[in-house]
């Protein structure tokens, strides 16, 4: 199963004054590494794939995180990412943040594969997720959608 | 049970060119209510209370959110925040963002009461939460830690 | 001249490891209350300049801001905001932020009143600021361009 | 002189409604840039700096942008850091930000090199930049502080 791996620094305006992340900045870090692992199995950018398919984004509907140990100004942290499951539309994405292979954080994210609404481009509409796109992953798929 | 509302600006900077919040943005928001929940409750800032107490803060150690409808730059959005149930040093805090009176995210955020640790002031160490600040908020308690 | 006053929390996660503000959270919390100087002149928010004139924003060109003195967490400051010149399209925007009456932060901005392109409704194009938003903030208009 | 290059991917949080960067997140990126232009010079980080010389950081006192072209989700930029001119406890420091080779954002930075105060460590202090630290860059010194 693919799974992407990126070094991150972590920089001061991420920290707070107890010196550690401020815990919503995990979650800017975890969505830029969703981003990433899809351009790393596609070879496109997000906004590549909204030229070539009828797609819109992902947008998230349901997050979790764990906090195991704080991380601080200065540390280069590592986050391993990858899908989980897909579902028919839904797919589940995890994180694994490490500092000097100990685990800080793991991250849970439910998001769904949407496309513009065909009755009206302004809205969004929920989408089966290219079987081209999910090859790519060797990730496991849901029997049941 | 006490339940602090709060009234929010979603502002341009909170949100991304979908034209909607930046789902980090919204756990910046939950962790300001929270504060000020707690400074509704006992009438003190998180810092007044450091000074009162022997208390360093109540860092996350889980969080949970579902984002149910998005909302956008301009809408004014009700944030209520309450603590749903007290353990020892654990308690849990929930937030429902609604528009208009609609629910459109809910945060489930999982804290832990700390001080400084007896041997080393650089580090924290989890407390029981004193009495007198549970009493406050006529919350539910857990029997068992 | 008009002058809009806004009284803001400083949170937790708007300050650094030195435990003050992490000086570019000042610009979000400047932009948004120029955005909110211009709610209290017209009545309407930027949204609804959009739907009543031909108007698609006022990008920053220029900013400056100068530091006096650090503001933290628990801090409520005011930040006063006036258009301090209206030029052709262009306009200045100043803010003073205050601690306790202490001028703390001074930012200057150089703003271009903007249109869709009307070759092409992707890009933008400086336009004439309309007389009629002009003269509700009572600023004074530069003779030449 | 020493000129430090980075490039940094614009990321989707980066960006707001209008589809580009959301400016204050330009000064984010260069606050980045100025403490890894120090890490590039000194081989130390500025925590590592912390611990070997009798200083606390390098706090803004003045910062200004011109922007010239916005930038956008996916872009890579490049970001050329260098210190225009040292003086006795301030410096200078210059962001220029380039997309294509197109310079996009300028930002001229005024920062003043402080240590604890000797009388209170809980206050800062403003100190001459060692001799040792200023070498290192190849900047230009002001001759009168």
């Amino acid at each position: 199963m693919l799974v992407n791996k990126r070094t991150v620094r972590i920089e001061w305006g991420d920290c707070d004054p107890a010196g550690i992340v401020y815990f919503p900045r995990y979650f800017a870090i975890m969505d830029n590494c969703t981003a990433h692992l899809f351009e790393y199995a596609t070879g496109l950018t997000k906004i590549q794939l909204t030229d070539k398919l009828d797609f819109a984004g992902f947008p998230m509907v349901d997050i979790r995180a764990r906090f195991h140990v704080p991380t601080k100004y200065g540390d280069d942290v590592v986050v391993e990412s990858k899908i989980a499951e897909f579902g028919k539309s839904r797919f589940e994405v995890e994180h694994r943040l490490l500092k000097d292979g100990q685990l800080c954080v793991e991250g849970f994210e439910t998001r769904v594969w949407v496309g513009l609404h065909p009755d009206d481009p302004k809205r969004l509409k929920s989408k089966p997720i290219p079987e081209e796109i999910v090859k790519l992953f060797g990730a496991p798929v849901r029997e049941k959608a």
